[in-house]
């Protein structure tokens, strides 16, 4: 994904989501400070990565009790997420589109999944893990109505490319591709291919060298 | 993930990775070459980055026609496969496991999956997709036998933690983590953890920085 304007980092804005998913793990256990090579040890990072990455959004507040969970949340929480939550739809409810449904759900995050399109005639007008699941072709007259703005692909890969189109017309602002097929949007769209097998093949490949390397030094 | 040796950055493994899936297509469809800029152009990228990729990992046989697809896809396999094939094992058959395993089924890969996991008696002693669903605690003891190398972890959130255990024990060399627990294992295990919650919520940041610069700029 292209840097826009002096963004943040793409990997740093990663951390700051995951940093903040333990923090707000901490704070519901009633843990008000924590210090950065804590926090480090819990991501498998340096205190020094995540010394760097507060500094890039210009949270200093470092005390001797460490930070304040609360005040950080807040922080990351205002670099993040937009002042409304952002409505999302899961363009497909095969098992991955009901994995994420259910992941999210209740989650009291401001990204609501609130609407999910398939075309199995057994799940259209269904309502799956409380989200209305609504006929695809009729995705751009529910996406204005409901105001959705992001959306998951989560369809077979073959259809994905037939989604494109339904997406761009709707006014869909960031796309998360879950499917084998990169989609391509034109400018002034997010979007993150995620698929799998590359996860996997990334996995084996550190692997394959991390023993190449062993090997080497033997 | 730290980067071992004189490793390839982890961006152009990933896309290597996307770029095969394109060319092993490309190849079934009976397309011997392709121009560095239509792969680009599929990939949403540009064609310097695709060159830039190749040249990386030493591949330089450009022609008149383009790059050689059979040719280019084996140079890349050279990079990122195992000369073995590598079984994988899928820790939690909900939705996602059932989501991943049915994706991975049938497609040829040198990644295997071989073997699911799961405490849920439904689903133990059963065959999910083609693939045999063990009970959690005989972990150590089938992977062994299956010669299992890698994981993909799938299981509910809160049940993360008490597999890391196991996986070590077991010999496991590289992880794929998808709960939204970071899971950290010792030096020598390659992990990478993929919390959906991260990758959407880096979308969603994207369009909102993207918003804001059109907005400035009006």
């Amino acid at each position: 994904m292209a840097n826009i304007g002096n963004a943040i980092p793409e990997k740093t804005i990663e951390r700051l989501s995951e940093y903040r998913r333990t923090l707000l793990s901490c704070h519901k256990q009633g843990i008000t400070h924590i210090f950065s090579h804590v926090l480090a040890g819990i991501h498998g990072i340096t205190a020094v990565q995540v010394r760097r990455d507060l500094m890039l959004i210009g949270f200093s507040s470092d005390t001797k009790k460490g930070y304040d969970v609360k005040v950080l949340i807040d922080f990351i929480s205002n670099i993040l997420d937009s002042p409304q939550p952002m409505n999302v739809a899961v363009l497909g409810m095969g098992h991955l589109g009901q994995a994420i449904t259910k992941y999210f759900n209740g989650k009291g995050l401001k990204l609501r999944i609130t609407a999910a399109f398939d075309v199995d005639p057994a799940k259209v007008g269904q309502t799956i893990d409380g989200i209305p699941c609504y006929h695809m072709d009729r995705f751009e007259e529910i996406a204005e109505d409901l105001d959705i703005s992001l959306v998951i692909v989560s369809s077979p890969t073959k259809v994905a490319p037939s989604l494109v189109l339904p997406i761009i017309n709707a006014g869909i602002r960031g796309v998360l591709n879950f499917t084998s097929t990169p989609l391509n949007f034109p400018q002034g769209i997010v979007v993150e291919n995620y698929d799998i097998t590359t996860l996997l093949e990334k996995v084996a490949y550190f692997v394959k060298e991390s023993e190449e390397n062993e090997r080497g030094s033997e």
